[in-house]
């Protein structure tokens, strides 16, 4: 039997029509789709996707066992987590095996962040594993900013909001053009980060989705998890 | 008389299939599409939308007036390539305020380095205009290069190898994961400052296109425009 191929398909932003077209097609021929979701959500992978499979494609929810109830460097985070993903790899992986193609949901684009890397480490191995590159969210974000990230000779910096509060002030200082991911909780140490360099950003919340709202980010209390805060270049414009 | 909107349209990395939905719905219905070629060649962007057009579009080609004959720093390169965009903009803001949508073509994402965003400026203050985001050519690199970019934590730092050696060196001594665009000429410079910020890279020529191709960096003699270099983050991975 020839194995079937699993496939990393990146969903772009959240806008149904802003995945790519190859991306469209095998999602509407899908038997099987698997994608993650925090337990006892709908996720919004899936949410992205409402409408668009076959009524007879066969669903594989991948629950995470924890977010943020361990904290992340702790042992026990990567040891759950490391046994999630093998359970999740050995099912898709079964299924390839037995013929069948599998389609995984990405928000985004498959290599950048995310958890889909994670499986793609472990089947590769073992399955044909192929990856549709998405519209990353960063991309909708400065989209909606209304002007350009990066002009010229601009450095671009994407730097998580996790990162020690020294670290962040530095990496902003030191940058053309910036984008920061993983706001959420660490939104308190960003501002103070962005007005330690000297510099502003805006904040872009739900890029690409009905909610999409920009703001300075001085003026954001609250981030929630789908925001992006962006610095624009100023390169070289004739 | 309702002023029609130019439509900024990133094509995404080169394959027709990678467009989004979006773009692919405002290409094939477009009545007036407009895209930037070095003078005497059919250009990228066209290529890639080969045969997707409306028989009656009508299409308006950009020859860009200068590529690599005057030096970027010298101002008469600024001068002549603002006249330039001016005379391109003038032509798209008369058909938007003649009632007619215009697509410009935008390889890659519109936002993310590239010309459209000189256009935009200059016609942002008449007419409306919209922009479809696009997946990067970084995108495709990475889907390429069988890797994921960044992990967990990573910094990720997108630099252009036209930054001077010592800038270069330093930028990849400091972050987790690199992108390096615009290589051509700068090959030999970007080779040495890898080399002596003691990292290793991988070279992705002609991403998501039929002559894709990855190597090691230090293998490569010559990079063609459509080459992209890669360091992958090795960030926290359960």
């Amino acid at each position: 039997m020839t194995a079937g191929t699993v496939h990393g398909v990146g969903l772009g932003p959240g806008a149904q029509d802003l995945m790519s077209v190859r991306a469209d097609r095998l999602l509407r021929g899908a038997r099987h789709v698997a994608y993650f979701r925090k337990a006892g959500r709908p996720g919004q992978a899936r949410r992205i996707i409402e409408g668009m499979l076959r009524p007879d494609a066969v669903e594989f929810p991948m629950d995470y066992p924890v977010t943020t109830e361990i904290p992340l460097d702790d042992p026990r985070y990567a040891a759950t987590l490391a046994a999630f993903y093998e359970d999740c790899a050995a099912h898709l992986r079964a299924l390839a095996e037995g013929g069948e193609d599998v389609v995984v949901l990405a928000e985004g684009d498959p290599f950048f962040y995310g958890s889909f890397m994670h499986l793609y480490t472990r089947l590769l191995p073992h399955v044909p594993v192929r990856v549709v590159p998405g519209i990353t969210g960063m991309a909708a974000a400065w989209a909606a900013s209304g002007a350009p990230i990066t002009w010229g000779d601009d450095v671009l910096t994407v730097a998580p909001a996790t990162l020690p509060e020294a670290e962040l002030t530095r990496r902003i200082a030191q940058t053309d053009a910036l984008v920061v991911m993983k706001i959420g909780q660490n939104l308190a140490k960003l501002k103070r980060a962005i007005a330690a360099a000297g510099r502003e950003a805006v904040l872009v919340e739900y890029a690409a989705m009905p909610e999409e709202r920009v703001r300075p980010l001085h003026e954001v209390d609250k981030a929630p998890y789908f925001s992006i805060a962006l610095i624009h270049g100023q390169g070289r414009r004739p």
